[in-house]
Order: structure tokens, then C-alpha cells, then sequence
């Protein structure tokens, strides 16, 4: 149960509210942010409608309250005047890791001629084996701001542990929490309370439920910047790397107010299936992509077999280009340029 | 391998080629039908090479031979004169299970009035429970072969048992193969022999590799009409019925030619879900759909929470008709009429 | 809803209940053998249980009534005096198919003179490939039959389709539904209606309410001497063909009254993997084993890898030996002879 | 590649082989503690075998190195004199989560006279949602300690996030990995330079080489005291938590030398399945097992369900009693005492 409490001057009335949820030994919640108190289920809810300090209540069946969309219709907000919500399709793209500044200033410099506003690029890479190359560490961050910053681009880069948090919330604009993190309960609770936008992968094997209640950890320290990211689940057929659930979106549309957008680099596993997932994606009514692509893919220190060429990236923009005003959702493109470097490198 | 042969007048030449490889133990297959030769993997490919009788050889990797594109670049076939393959677009839709013949006319006119070609619907069903409604049986099909034949349209229904198939075959264009039965190799071995399109659908769990070899069980035997159908595999999470594997269309048009169609009925399992994963398919590159629908879906005897109204499927062909000029994939939609009906029932 | 019925000479006071149930529209079904009537959940037992014919009723919550044991609470029955029931613990074991006299002789041998009463073996094999060995057929099973006779073993063998229904019928003891069958709910019907014991084989990706559903299927056709097998789940590790899901068999006992043995074989996939899981498989309160085992297993012609050798099964039994009367299991293993081979043969 | 080094007072014929393989641009890690170096494949191991410092190499197929068996036949370390290897079969038992001091003591008296050594207990619980019990903090890690050592038992508790690890390490004699954990890089990296034992608990829908490399990590760093922890993965069926993978077992012991342990109370989530499991967990050959207990399960604030009551365990200890010297597997359970307390309490 959620209740938003009236002007946050009635300090009285909020403790006498307090008070009565204390003698019902009720484990609350309030946000200050947001001026509510999240509550488990409670089988007495006039009780509560009664006091005077309450606006409204919100009864909420699932275990998850903040990201549920009985509560809240609709997340929007914007990264340096650029909205993030679910009527706009917004396009995140670059390397998996940041190798050298050749590297991510050409690939910034492609992003900004292709009217592209976020970057993305590892600077410490979760790596399945201590022997592959994991990354360039907070030099990586800063060569990805500075190049992002030349460019009018904005940063999007994984918080792999909560040590680094100082770190990478000065160079990032938006910090990924990654599929291997997603449970990582320590750093969402710091999240929460941090004003950045998270973009929050979902596990290998979460179930729905599990990913929004990773979100609610992040919402419920009143960080409202969520957006959530599909990159694949674990399947039993090795001839793919990942399955990639697009029927998820309309499940998350369904039920929570949070954007989602889809990452078909990690849902494919092979830069030729990339295009034809970007665009079913779209045609789910994803609210975004996150996509690998690299100046020289076979040269890419990770992910090489994944990531788009800059012309093959160019490609997907101009399909998709086609592709998004002619889909029945009424999302508008504004981030989406011309991607003209097509034209051009061709 | 696959060894295409020259001339089929050449009787002693193809004998002595098979004496040859009976020489080295080869458990190797004659299809007559295309006069071709398939055997296991063979490492001295010269000494067949060589043979009079051969045209030329191909050497396939892969556990399945004939469904391979090493050796075929297109399957492509006709039902009356409508054309099924890889650079076509075709949508099948009907009931679940025939009811009655109301509902089954009601069906097949709609379908026609939108251009629609193929009428399915299931006389014989496969319910987990025995106590769930099984359909018509017999009556069924000969309901659905008229009210086809009336509106001129094409039956699709499931073969679900061999003991069934005489009925199947002489009501049905085209014989669908369940997700339950996709291993089951008796039915498999004796579609191989017939003349009419077999629709294959995915088992629950099958690897694209085992899928593909229970298409070679029919193609092996001589048929070599056979389209794919993905419906969503079985996953972890229980908030969807199935994970509609939008990705398997890449993997099966590199690997293979045959073509792949989606339901994403099946695969989603709530008709809200349906029109979402219906465009994704299309935009990743699907060959078609076949979808459920029914007059009064609260009122369906089976699936009816997945179930299209009329109105749900004249929405979705809407959606289609903007969508599919506007995909990177050099496919013509003859069959999809304008769905007229809408703008006369909205 | 399960409903007992007194006496069956009570012909009209029967018909009065049919009629009852007709009258509210009820799809019921009454199995003779048992004198019973079998219905969906009904809101007002108290009508039904006030009808002069009922003895008694069970409210079962379940979607299948007969394989739950809120009505049954011991399935047993014997095979030519072998009993096979929750409170013993059978071994069956052979080739994975029947090959030639002299392997099937071998083995009857060798598994008549360690005390094992139940000889296994494929006639018909269902194989991922059209182009592996399919079995002897027919020949294979009057061979596997034959030998039985010979030594005084039990044939379980697998009914891969209703058209080979009446030979196996002829030839085997117990018939076997494979896992890619498990829902072919043609065959499970037909199988009610005989009078065999059934081995039901989990399918692939089969959740415990659909296998108990399709138990009800042949249960419901009144044949109720039903054993399920568990033989591996599809998982996500290509290490493992499957993974052996033992936690089941408490699932199974905690909700229905059939007896589960194990088929550590496929389970594993690897004949040094079979010992421990056989061993697991008991420990963990299984009523029986099904295992692979041939005079030669690399020379086997299927199955070859998880096939036990002779020795490596007799090493199995004497550890069984060992292992099943210190097991908090009230089970009695009359038909575990002594290996004596084996201290023959080492 | 593993390089066995000798003698470490070989300083310059250690400089030149590494300057060699500097030469040839191969990333090598060299761990002190051991006097090894670790390597990838690398093709032409006789110019590294004829290096003067070299003492013997071993080529390793697999991307773990330190994690397998083709190095190193057997993982065997003490805590306080007790064996942790797979020769010994070691249980660890407690509650989900410290609660107060009375829980604790009453569990810790209870295991100590039952001759159990390991007491285990959560401080920081890793909660799927934000709003249940996440444990008392370093004030549950205090009172496991002081428990522990009142009753001369060894402390098994989860380091959830590194920022915890001064704390954790104080009061813990083995450091458990959570299911979550199992790829959070940055936290195993940090284990590996510690020397305390690790318990690596499986992901929940890691493959074993994603969990060989996770302890790859922790050895490549120098810490050679890994424990593995099999707890379940995730599967289809919504009637279990999770699928208990006992088979794993015999793989790991075919690929790795490191110890595994079975957790069957997550592995299955319901105590009355945990004994079965755990017994067919022993009879699979696990090194061990770990079990939640609780002096009233119903009054658990975290995984009531799944935990074993005082009286239940010790019928899984008398059981375990007389299964273990019952199995084929050469260990000793020293460590597992007569369970009077049960002929007192019952």
C-alpha cells in the first residue's frame, strides 16, 4: 500500500500517522522525495483513510509497490533536457568496453553525426573468466566522458561495485547496474539514494517479480529514475547465447510505470541477428535500445562477436528510422537524427 | 552429404554408386523424388565425386542434411495457387477448437473479407487435461473444410494422431504437427510421405537442432513442403505461458531454407499480448503468423484467454498493413487484403 | 471430485445420480472398474453426497482426481507375482534397444542370475535423427520376449504408437511411454483402456501437474496400474544432457498415490555418472531403477556413452545392496538378488 | 597453463621466463603463495618446459586453470583442526538469519551436542524484497560469534557486499558467496587475497563453467581454500523453488579437485523434502552438507518454510548416521557426532 501524504507542513498529523501504523507494529516506509509511506498489504484501510494528514491510498496486490502502475502512470524524466519516459524511443550505443581514446572519440564523433545523445562503454568489465581483459579502470571513465562531453553526448556506464561509486557518479549520466548485479542488494540500496538515473538490467533468470523488486530497492531510497533493460535469459538451446524475451515488455507495460528499453547485442550474441532483434524490439514497443557497436568490431577486446560495424549500426538506424512511424505506439523519436554518416562512409 | 544425381535414365550408374557406398557401410537414403542421395558425413568425398552418375555433392556439417541451406537456398511451394515460402508474408488464423457451425462460418467469412487465405482451427485437441473439451473430432473438420471451401479459403488443422490421418488429409491443405508431438517420429516418418504442406511446429523444449531434424523425418521421406512454426518455449517464469523466441527466425534463415512462421497466440498466452509480439514478429523477419481468433472469445471452449476478437484481429491486420512495406526484407504480402471489416464493425 | 459408489447392483439409484449430475450440466465420467464417477470441482458436495448410491466422496483440489491421493493412498499391483508399489523397490535394466539374440540373451542371463526380475529393452526407437538405428521392430521384440521367457524375466518395453500397440501389447509386461509421448494424449487414452501396467516417462520439460495429467489420462480410462519415471529435465548446462530432478520424488509422494522409479541413464547421460545418481535416486526414496546395460557398451548401437557394462552394473547392485536397508524407507527389495556374477566376473 | 616453478630463489631464471612470455605478449599471472604461474593455452609449451626455473608444466583445456583436476588432484585445508576435503563429510547448520541471542545459543547448544562444527547464520540477508527482515547487521555477527566460540563451533556466514569484509572476516571462519554473488567479480577478487575459507555457492542458473571460473577467480588471487556450494538452479516448475542438481556432483568431481557441498534446504524450499535430498545428497558422494535450522521454524523471519525443526534434524543426523558408512566413497565423517540429543528431546 502506498499513501501520499497531504503538504509536508503537517508534522503533527504525519507523527500521529506514524504513531498508528506504529501500534499496529506495521514496518513502513516513508520517502521523503515523494512525501509517501510504502506499506506491506493492510487489511484495515479506512483506518488509515482517516487520518488527516492522508491524501490518498493506494492498495497494491503485488509485492512490489513503487513500481507498480497503480500507484504511478507514468516515469519520465530527462538526462540534460533528453526525456526519458515511455513515449519517447531513445538509442544508447558504443563499445562494450572503452579500449583507447582513438577508439571512443571516433566513436563518439559517429554518434553525434547520427543525432545519437548517449553513449555507452565499460570502463570495469564483469568478466566470466579472471583471465580476459576487464577493462581500463577509472582512466576508461574518464576518456568516455571527455569524449562524450566534445561531443554533446551523455554517459551511460556500469556501476559494477559500490566501492566505485564516487567514481563512476562523476563521470556517468546514467549508471547501468548489470545482470550480474541485479540481486546485488547492497549497491540498489545505495542507488536509491543517489539523483542519477539507473538503468537496471534484468538477471540472467529473474523472473518479472524479482526484477521489479530489484527496482523498488532503488525507488524505495526515492530515486524515481529507473529505467529497466532486457539483455536476454538463460535458455537450454546453446546454439544462442541468450533468448531474448521481448514478450516481456508488454508484460512491464502492464504492470509497472517504469520505461524498458532492449539490449539485442547481449540477447543475440552475434552482430547478424542484432538488426532483425532491434527491430522486433521496436515493434514490441520497446521505449529504447542499448546497442554494441565498435570502430573495428574484429579488433574489440570483448564482445567482438556481437558488436556492430559503424556502417552495419548505420543501417539499423535508417531502418529503423522507417520502422518507428509506422508502429501503432505513440512514442516520438526526437533523438533519432539522420544518420548521415551512412550516406557518407557507404 | 548430399549427392544430387544426374539423369534418372542412368540405372546402372546409380546402381554401381550405391554398391560403392554399401562397399564402405554407408547407411545412406535414395530420394527418389528429387533423385538425390543423403549419407552421413563421408571423408573421402572424391571417390563419390567421381562416380558417372553424379551431378554434384554437398558436404554438410550439421546433423540434418535436407534441411540444411549448404544444399537448398529455398523452399517454396504453392496451396492453390497461393505461394508459401521465404519472400512471402502469410497470416493463418481461426479458433482454436471448431465449435459449432456458427462459429466456424462466422470465422471463415470475416477471413475472407480481409483477404485472409488460410482458415485455422483444431477438431482433434491435445488438452493436458482429459476432462477439458477435445472437439468435434470428424465433425469437425468437415465443418471446417466447408465453411472454407464456401469462402475460399485453405484449412489448416493439426494431424494429431497417425490413426487420424486418412480424415486429416482429405479435409486439411495444409497438416499442422503440435508442439507435442514435434518428436513424435512414427507421424513424422508417414508425413514424409504424403503430398500436402506439413506445419511444424517447435516442441516445448526443442534445440533448433532437434527441430530441425524432426523436418528431416519428413523431408527425408520425400516431402519436402514444410514450414516452421516457433510458439514460445517453456521458461522459469511463470507470469508468461511461454518465451516467444523471436530470435530462432535469424538462426533458422542462416541455417536453414525453410520458411518460419509465429504464433504468438501460443506464445504469449493473454490476447493483449498478442498484436505486440505479432508486429515483432514480423519486424524480425518472419515469413508469417497464424493467430486465434474467435467471434466471442469469452465464449471460446479452449485458449479463450489468448483469443482475438474480431475487431483485436482487424487491428492487428491494420497495424500489419502499415508495418510490413516499411521492414528491410524483400517479402510481398498478396495475401493480406485490406481489412475492410474494421472500418465497417468499428 | 471424486464419488464412490455402494454396491453396483444400485442400477437406478446410479442413474439417479447421472442424472443429478446431467441436470447441473456437469461433464462427469464414470469408470466401471472402479465403480466411480469422476467430476470437476463441484460447489455443493452436500447434494451429491445425500443420493442413496454415494458411499463416499473426495474433494480433491487438484486438476487431476485419480492420481492425487486424497483419494488413494497406495497404487500396487503385481506383474506374475512381482509386486510393484510404493513399498518395494524394483530394478529393470537392459538395452537401451534390442540388437541381436546373442546380445539379448547375454543380457537376460546376466540379469536373471543377479535377481533382477524386469528385462528392458527398444524394439522401436525413438531417435533425434532419421538417419540412427531405429530398432529391430517387431523381430526386436519377439527376441526381447523370448529371452524374458528363457529366464524368467518381465519385458518393459516402450509403445512408441498407437499402431504398434497390439504387438507390444503381445510381447511386454510393462509398456513404456517415452518422454517426447507423455502428451500424446491418443496413445495415453488407448492405454486406459488395456490392462497392462503403464511406465510413464516425464517429458522433457513436463511440469508435475502436467505429468500427473497425463497419469489421469490412462488412469481415467480405468486402467490404474500406473509408475511414473523420472529421466531428466531439459536444463540451460550443455555439460549435462539433462539434469536429474530427484527433488521430485517427494513432490510426487506428498501430492499422489503412484509409485516413481528413476532412470538414472538418461539422466545423466554418462555411464560413470549412473552409479552415484542410482544410489541418489534411492536414498532420495524412489521405488525403483530403470537402467541401461549391455555385454559391450561401446559396441552398443544407441546409447552407447550412459550404458553400464556388466560389471559397473553389478558394482551398482552390491552397493545397492548395501545402501537399501540402511534407508529410513520402509521398503522391501525382494526381487534384489545377489550379484553373484559379479564376484564371478571381476 | 599452469607452470610449476622451483625453488623461488631463482629470482633472474624466474625474470627471464617471464620476460619470454612477455615476448610473446601473453598475459600470465604469477601467484606467490603457490610458486606457480598461470597462463592461457599456449602452443608451444617446449620452449617454456626448457626454461631453467621451470619445474613442470600442466596443459589445461578448459578456461579455468586453477579450478581443474588436470593441475591438482585434491583440495584439503583445516579450520581449527577440522578437515575440509573430499575425503571428509562436513555438515554446517543454523538459522537463515541471527535473530536474537536466545535463537542463537539454543542453536548453538544444540549443534554442539550433536557433534556438528559448523554453525552457519546469516547477519546480512540478501532479501528479494526491499521490505522483508534483512538481518541484525555487525550485531548479528557479534552474537554468531560469541555463540560459536561458548560452544567450540566455526562460524559459516555470507559476506554480502565488499564493504563488509573487515567485519566479516573478524567474525567468520568460512566466508560464504551467495547464490547472487557467484559473478559479483570485484568481491571474489578481494576473497582471493584473503586466507579464510570460501564457500562458493552455485549461481542460479550458472553453468559449472561459469562457477569453476567464479573460483578461478578466488584462486588466481591466491587463496586456495574453495569450497563449492550446489543450492539449487532454476527451472520451469513453479511447484519447487528451485531444482536441486545433484548430478552436478559427479561432474564437478570429474573436472575440478575442490569439495562440494549440497544445500537441499534452498534446493528444495520445504523441510519435510530437505531430509531425502540431503540423503541422496550424501549417496550422489557430496563432501558435505548445509542445512537451516531454527529452535521454532514457524517463528523464522526468513525462510520459515525451508527449515528444519531440532527434533527433524537430528532424525536427518541419525539417518545420516547410518547411510554414510553404507556408500561406496572412501570418506571419513569425523565430524558428525552421535545425536543424543535427540533420544533426550523426542
Amino acid at each position: 500500500m502506498i499513501i501520499a501524504l497531504k503538504d509536508t507542513s503537517l508534522v503533527k498529523e504525519k507523527q500521529n500517522l506514524f504513531n498508528l501504523l506504529n501500534s499496529f507494529s506495521i514496518a513502513f516506509q516513508y520517502i521523503e522525495k515523494q512525501n509517501i509511506v510504502v506499506l506491506p498489504k493492510f487489511n484495515e484501510p479506512s483506518i488509515i483513510k482517516n487520518q488527516p494528514v492522508v491524501e490518498s491510498i493506494y492498495e497494491i496486490e503485488t509485492s512490489y509497490q513503487l513500481a507498480s502502475n497503480v500507484w504511478k502512470k507514468k516515469t519520465s524524466f530527462d538526462v540534460s533536457g533528453i526525456e526519458i519516459s515511455n513515449s519517447k524511443f531513445n538509442i544508447m550505443a558504443g563499445p562494450c568496453s572503452v579500449e583507447n581514446e582513438e577508439q571512443i572519440y571516433k566513436t563518439a564523433e559517429f554518434l553525434s553525426k547520427n543525432g545519437i545523445k548517449f553513449i555507452r562503454g565499460g570502463a570495469f568489465k564483469p568478466r566470466t573468466s579472471p583471465y580476459s581483459f576487464r577493462g581500463l579502470g577509472v582512466d576508461g571513465l574518464k576518456l568516455l566522458h571527455k569524449a562524450a562531453q566534445e561531443f554533446d553526448l551523455h554517459v551511460v556506464t556500469e556501476i559494477l561495485d559500490l566501492s566505485l561509486l564516487d567514481d563512476v557518479y562523476q563521470y556517468a549520466d546514467i549508471l547501468q547496474v548489470g545482470s550480474r548485479n541485479m540481486q546485488n542488494f547492497f549497491l540498489l540500496n545505495e542507488l536509491g539514494k543517489i539523483d542519477k538515473p539507473i538503468l537496471l538490467k534484468r538477471g540472467m533468470s529473474a523472473k518479472l517479480n524479482d526484477w521489479l523488486l530489484a527496482a523498488e530497492y532503488i525507488l524505495s531510497g526515492g530515486n524515481d529514475k529507473v529505467v529497466l533493460c532486457e539483455r536476454g535469459i538463460r535458455s537450454f538451446d546453446p546454439m544462442s547465447r541468450n533468448v531474448l524475451d521481448l514478450g516481456i515488455i508488454s508484460l512491464v507495460k502492464e504492470l509497472s510505470h517504469l520505461p524498458i528499453i532492449i539490449d539485442p547485442s547481449h540477447g543475440t550474441g552475434v552482430a547478424s541477428r542484432v538488426m532483425p532483434m532491434a527491430l522486433a524490439a521496436a515493434a514490441a514497443g520497446a521505449d529504447g535500445l542499448i546497442i554494441e557497436i565498435h570502430p573495428e568490431p574484429p579488433k574489440a577486446l570483448s564482445d567482438s562477436q556481437q558488436t556492430l560495424s559503424f556502417n552495419q549500426f548505420s543501417e539499423l538506424l535508417l531502418n529503423l528510422n522507417t520502422l518507428l512511424p509506422n508502429l501503432p505506439y505513440s512514442k516520438t523519436e526526437t533523438h533519432l537524427g539522420s544518420p548521415v554518416l551512412k550516406l557518407q562512409s557507404l
